[in-house]
């Protein structure tokens, strides 16, 4: 029977993953599909609870540090957003919501937020906490893509500064829903037509408007293939980016974590457009941010 | 009782509409709901029946000129598409489908396309032959906002070049399924919110990129309100369109043609950037071009 010293928590839209943590490092881990998407407000407890029950000691209190959207405006409890420049982390301002189980202590940790330009974040400032653990000093930029891509500006062990892209959200978007749908229904992006259509628009921004129909009516005129038009249009929206966020990358070292494929297609685009990034395996960032914050609450 | 000379129909993705037409015009006007997109190839000559039936004759064969997205490869039959630059009309190339009523002669005008960049129109070649029809010798753009926006380059009574934005796809599907719905939905832009971000986006288009997921903090962190919201994203949608197409709006002057409101934002935003730029009612002007197209017919 697993006996942790604390919980672990990952709570994000679409998941819930926990890890049973002892004095070296994670004991167990489980995970769940009740993100904080699906939950109503009096549900998270119990989502919790079906993981971690049999984690609980009979007698005593366990910390249970969590991070993500489940300290959103409709998750289980709003935790507040720290404004940058700061240190990614700061366990003392977690938000406690009332739990009727008396043997968890529940801590969501706060986001992270700008005020001009205006910008937010909820679950990757405890990713950045993980990297900064495991690569103390690093001075540069983070990319996160995915849904939503943020780009970090590390120094001195602070956020200095960060911009949120949309560009996987409309990818998604115009892909399967829009007219583009029928040029490429869930083809794999071909790589050449995504690193071409990245340097075009990274040279060229105005290509993330001209360019979008311009792929259906080459697919009716040439009939270009489902593949390339999928790498185009992907092409053209990451390069649009890059191209809308040089100031950050362009003389800096820039490490990329996400999701493998994704990943890959950034480090392409922007090793093509001569910036010095590479991709890193962020798969435990967040349970080494989370830990982090524990050790943090710890030895205060 | 009705009986016309020949028959209009402007037959789009989502409506139908005809007209029974006498020698000096429409003598009644009828539509549906049944537009192209919802009809199987063989439902098409029963959903055009059901209008059209009891203006057929008893005896002989009566033209009916079709035009729109009828033509399209998911249509009735593929009408060809004929290259600019060129003439937006020429029944000559309407392409007819097989039809069991011997009653009809049913031609479908061919749509435009061009090879470089690759771009195809049908329906709004009619529009266009219709605004010539009215305007003979123009020479400038017409803009056609809608799902998506065509530019066209008119001069010599010939379509010159031409260019199609999603932009408004684009905006109904961030507005109403990205995570900017959670800012805005369906609320109507504020107008001094759009202009103010159409002005900015025009200055510096990588504002679509970095502006969007602005919208939602500045929504969560300052509690901007839905309209404003609302006018930001279409502002900085189409302030980048606007950035992409300044080419062919700078020195000339420019006409839109579409629904009010949003033939309104188009006109505010072209008008402070200094274009000449005005509206015009372009609800007839598929009519007016399909009458072009019969009396083109009449005299060859």
């Amino acid at each position: 029977m697993v006996t942790p010293l604390w919980i672990a928590v990952d709570w994000g839209t679409t998941r819930l993953r926990v890890w049973a943590m002892g004095p070296d490092g994670p004991l167990e881990a489980r995970s769940s599909d009740k993100g904080m998407g699906g939950l109503d407000r009096d549900q998270f407890e119990d989502a919790l609870t079906e993981l971690v029950g049999d984690w609980l000691p009979a007698t005593g209190r366990l910390p249970v540090i969590a991070c993500g959207m489940v300290g959103a405006r409709t998750g289980w409890v709003e935790a507040e957003y720290r404004q940058t420049p700061c240190p990614p982390l700061d366990p003392q301002h977690a938000t406690r919501p009332k739990v009727r189980d008396p043997r968890m202590d529940v801590m969501i940790l706060p986001g992270l937020s700008q005020a001009a330009p205006p910008d937010v974040m909820r679950g990757e400032e405890t990713q950045i906490a993980g990297f900064l653990a495991e690569n103390p000093g690093f001075d540069g930029m983070l990319c996160l893509p995915g849904t939503h891509c943020k780009w970090v500006r590390l120094s001195g062990g602070k956020v200095i500064a960060f911009r949120t892209f949309m560009t996987g959200e409309v990818f998604s978007l115009l892909s399967r829903q829009s007219v583009l749908r029928l040029s490429m229904t869930d083809a794999q992006p071909d790589a050449a037509s995504f690193a071409k259509a990245a340097a075009e628009a990274l040279a060229n921004p105005n290509l993330a408007q001209t360019g979008l129909f311009a792929i259906r009516a080459g697919s009716l005129l040439t009939q270009t293939s489902p593949e390339a038009n999928a790498g185009r249009l992907s092409g053209l929206l990451i390069g649009a980016e890059l191209a809308a966020c040089r100031d950050f990358w362009q003389d800096r070292p820039t490490v990329i974590i996400g999701a493998p494929q994704l990943s890959g297609l950034y480090e392409r685009a922007l090793r093509d457009a001569g910036a010095d990034a590479r991709s890193a395996d962020g798969g435990m960032l967040a349970l080494s941010g989370l830990t982090a914050a524990f050790h943090e609450l710890e030895t205060t």
